[in-house]
């Protein structure tokens, strides 16, 4: 577990106390369910319900010894029952108890991941509506390109976090299995009815057929999902540390933290961090991915695997969620910077938009292009604005009047349509 | 394009024709919606319809020049045309095409992987009914464990398979989408009713909201759902490759290859080859991950990594599946050794049952456990059968008669549950 | 930190203490570089060395409330020393210190790592020169091929470990290196010549250039270095999981595994954890390479991430090498069952030797081929050892007589040269 | 093999023409060992080396029917030779031929990486020293830091590139060895004096001890050395697309890639284009560590993972490294602008310097800290140069006069050291 990476809830969820409290949920469960099946006695399954407590300490001296996690809990558990502990545990194989309650573990994790990105994609859409007019130079490969609205950006992002929701929700109910089939998967030694009641109880699906284990196709699709997460996180990380580079400076995040030599420092700081560690997420779930051929009915490679991989990558998108929002939410946006920016390239990024309407004029295509470029470097040596240059253009004059020009080199041409885009999230969220 | 290990129809689905089909498909497709909207004179728009035709080396030609292989090939339909051909491509940006086209390309993908995936899904459900009762041992951690059959384990592969066609039918869902919203998304100079039009008739659905690309969440999806569908086939391969060994000799692929050097040999060269290729399809997987956090509105470092690993990734997992499913349909199942192997521990397999029933019947666990051990090491080293030797055991006597013995003995104690499991699966498929 | 996979002395280098300790190594030996510089009073220096006490609750406070660990540990110091303390730290930019010191721990590391690979490669070696005689079945592909010996299969691994030394070796030179050069790697405030005292005195080289950081081209070898070696591990891990499986039983773990269930297993679980760690480490190295492409002069995204992964891999490859040493210094080699296995295909495996002198006493090749093919056949059929069949063999009578047949069947054929191959170690490690 | 991404000589190596050729010099040279040893008649020998000839077609129909590649060389060798051919292969297995072959490979492929890597070290280092007065501001965490020069920036690729040299050399060292020991490495069937002459006549070493094949660490080493100098270029290009993105400008890609719908649009492409490829490059390498566990004495896993990997990493970076060459060598630096840059700030990248100097002269560090700070905040608000701000503020002037306050606005005091770093690496190279 990395401490420095952990937020509550999802820290307490995966330590060693919740584990074997998850463990303890599993046999009880199993306790009650064989009572009923009149395969304990209910004398011997009161007295396991009352007596039977845990004992971290003496579960890892047991440990020490025999060199078995779930073992030694079981037989912690037998001791402070008593003779009637001989019951619990009755009929399973490790790996009914371990598997079933690493679902539930890995359920509840989904569902904070879930509530932390409705949170943080509820403050993005926020966000994209205050500045669904902000106006911004859009940029293709680092390069300015034509305007759109720092609100559109966002909502890009809101979509996107949209679907990872719904990613999130499949990858919930995929891992929402238990099994309590013994030791190859026969029910030799345990009813299937057992398997049932417990899983029902504990909410999750009795898995269709196992061996001794849950197919690892369900945790590989968890922590891939987890990896896309990451990975939008990592986009908005990307970006925010693009916009607030000191050229650009058209965002800056709201707890920047400064440096202990450079006074006048003001790093985006959570970014970088949030983009560094969407790698211990993205590697994580290729390790998930090389656990699924497990050999036969079982084997255990995968299992030191998955006890770092899964509370680790766990706790680091959570973590990351938690802190993207807090970046979003306290974002200082620097509207007037964004419109400077866009003026910047002296009126370059109108090029399109006067190319397309030269071409409907009739001027050929490549003359057309050809003229605008002409007239853009020279823009740049010169460092006057194009539609200057242009409305002094010859080639152009029998195509465009001033007021024409002037039209093109609005921003109202290019946010036309944008009313239309942000319609269409009216009614989500 | 890994030309060994492709197969019709995923083959043609990637070739460089293939390709510009689709964006010729894309383009008219545009052309038409243009004049609906009276955006293309009609008399320009028929003489497209009639003249545009694709010429690929004339493509090749132009993209030796200029070294944008979109503009290439928009600037040869043009001269395919004539001067009407300038409306080709109007209002649009390259990305418009070459997003939309590779929507369609992936969703095909698709589709072909999920017709295999069906075939070997129901092969795998077929083989698994033909040896529901064909005993077999059951293994952990490489150790003989208990009995199951052959078909659980058949039957286990399939349920997987299963599940990952509903996981191939979520990554078809989110990759059919297209968009034709421009440079930077903002439809500043196409419509956003042509995109509707445009991605209605292709097929696709028209994305909620874009910059200049589709996000590529998406496509992160797509690829790391092929990835765990080809962890689904690495299990299958792997756990054939050990049943397929000599000392095992439990299955044998329909078309061994031998060996040039050693006559005798009869290898599992194909389930070993897809062992293999799902290293590709999983490292993909990640590259696809690393895709995601495009800068700003549209970068092209993607851009060179997609032409690589989607090609790749559909069609090395293309050829997986197709070459198990021979596997699976030809599998030589040699059902005597598969007995004789559940008798190979000499008794030892039952032991979970004799220890469970010992405890049953009053025998505290430590003991019963101590007892079976010794008995089961002392088999090991005579060669004698655990049966023989546990009914000679003075301290098993008092709990456990010569004919209760020989039930535990019994592999009906083990497969008792097996119809039961099978029935969940009758309706199915 | 991976506490379940953690061993001594690796687990102590990696800390919180132990940073803080290198932390203050680095400090106080950059003070008394500065004072022979004549750039800290003599009195204040001396003050300093006198004074100056890591306490890591209070920098925890400190950090609690300024985010920033390095600066928290500076402003500590200066505390605990009184007015001359803020000399401490004088010109020096945050990753001076930090990156000098995780040189260090990393070089101190590799050594822990060398330390016991070298242990592991002279038991392995010592085990492979005890086997050099135990015959045992070469298996390709899953499937027995020829004779070779247990002691050669060791030696091929001692070999690799051998180079696996090398790579560590260059691995430690790489990493071997200091940076003392302030914020931006042009020593504004900081003269050259303390940077290359403090590093000489430290046991690094001075990096010959460098801007706030060392480069991580460096750090990235040390991680793929790590995940080769890995890879070694895993080898063994895995070709030691298949001698061990029960239908081969060459081999057996020292200390097996019990089961919790089923009293006779004894698994081979030692094994199966390393088979497993590998997937970390070797995950692991590639957020390392993914930490190369630093922003401009210094970016933090890659900080994260080298929190975790470097102590990470670090501790689970020690981990891996102290207990693979256990198995394969404990390991029970089943000498009669694996001279059984050799026997198991009834002279099949003999069949090469066979073919070649077939045809070198002139049977064209693709008879002798299918001929020997036909009988290996037939002798898995008939279960009759195939050097009987062959005796009968009409087509092979011409060629071969009993006696010739006879030695073709015998291991010395196979084993003769041997000696020489153990010869070309005999001077080594 | 990527077409789009592949170069000659790269190319050329990794055609089914030329490793046929590998293969038939590696056959021939066996030819010659073996007539040596007098394992071949010489008129055999003779006629063999006379008649031998390749014929690809021949070798693709064979091998349609026999499924396996150097078999069917073999065989269409023989038939080219007539009945002397039997004595080709003679004695071997597939896989000395195979690998001793790509060992050759991967030998000449990295000296073609190494030969174009000189290069492009050559160009870097010669565009340091053009600018190594160059002045450009340092950027940490994409904020503008301190002065560096544009050289500085140039000169530590070049120290890495350096480093990267040396790591291929000793890739390619490890990777020089072959292997003739037969099926399973005993050298039954051959002598080893056939290895080692063969080895040495094809410019390899022969390995000290092999199973079927040469271990995969080898080739893993070859790979991860790959991705690291690929990560170098990755460095490389996302800098150049740092300094290129219009609001920074610095530099310009020589051949700029202009865009279909905005003329006036100038992209670093093939920075982009090599900020891709190192994904492959990168998550190829992973495969390659996969590939070490081989089982037993060998399996075919591996092979279907290396036809794909090997060729497209080499290919890859081959087109990386010249392609950055064509970059650097052609890189439009816009000095001026890295001149205005550096006054971006208004004086607060020198703040370092000053909040040093303050407190030099006696003012305590958190006084100076935040007083330059304040008034950094108030530069950036009220865009007066800090300089004339501190010239005005009441708590420095005790501390600082007019003249002194000068001197720390002056890069020569963050430059003074330069001179020194460039003599570091006045012989290199």
């Amino acid at each position: 577990m990395i401490e420095r990476y952990s937020r509550s809830p999802m820290r307490e969820l995966w330590t060693e106390e919740a584990k074997y409290e998850r463990w303890f949920q599993v046999e009880m469960t199993v306790v009650d369910a064989l009572e009923r099946l009149g395969e304990i006695p209910p004398v011997a399954a009161k007295e396991i319900r009352k007596e039977a407590k845990l004992n971290p300490e003496r579960i890892a001296e047991i440990e020490e010894k025999i060199g078995h996690d779930l073992l030694s809990f079981v037989r912690q558990l037998e001791e402070s029952v008593g003779p009637s502990g001989r019951y619990i545990h009755k009929g399973l194989t490790s790996y009914d108890v371990v598997d079933t309650a690493l679902s539930m573990a890995m359920r509840d994790a989904l569902n904070i991941i879930a509530t932390e990105l409705k949170t943080l994609s509820s403050t993005v859409k926020k966000r994209a509506l205050e500045h669904k007019n902000t106006l911004m130079i859009g940029r293709t490969h680092g390069m300015q390109a034509e305007p759109i609205t720092f609100g559109l950006m966002l909502l890009i992002w809101h979509a996107e976090l949209e679907r990872d929701l719904e990613r999130i929700e499949s990858a919930r109910e995929v891992i929402s299995v238990g099994k309590i089939s013994g030791s190859v998967g026969t029910y030799a030694n345990v009813d299937p009815k057992i398997e049932e009641a417990v899983c029902k109880k504990l909410g999750l699906k009795a898995a269709s057929v196992s061996n001794q284990i849950l197919q690892r196709d369900r945790h590989a699709q968890v922590l891939t999902t987890l990896a896309i997460v990451a990975g939008t996180l990592e986009k908005m990380a990307i970006n925010i540390r693009h916009l607030h580079r000191s050229e650009v400076s058209e965002v800056r995040e709201g707890k920047t933290h400064g440096s202990s030599s450079m006074p006048h420092k003001q790093n985006p700081s959570t970014s970088e961090t949030i983009a560094g560690l969407v790698r211990i997420v993205r590697v994580n779930s290729l390790a998930a991915l090389e656990n699924m051929p497990v050999w036969n009915e079982q084997d255990l490679s995968r299992s030191s695997v998955e006890r770092i991989i899964i509370p680790d990558s766990f706790l680091a998108l959570h973590y990351m969620i938690v802190k993207m929002n807090e970046v979003i939410e306290n974002l200082h946006v620097n509207v007037e910077r964004m419109r400077e920016n866009v003026e910047l390239s002296r009126g370059a990024v109108y090029s399109q938009a006067i190319l397309l309407t030269l071409i409907d004029k009739g001027m050929p295509r490549a003359e057309a292009h050809d003229t605008i470029r002409a007239n853009s470097v020279e823009s740049e040596k010169s460092r006057k604005h194009l539609k200057e240059l242009l409305a002094q253009e010859k080639k152009i004059k029998p195509y465009l009047n001033a007021e024409e020009l002037e039209e093109l080199f609005d921003v109202k041409y290019h946010l036309k349509n944008l009313e239309k885009i942000f319609k269409r999230f009216s009614k989500s969220t």
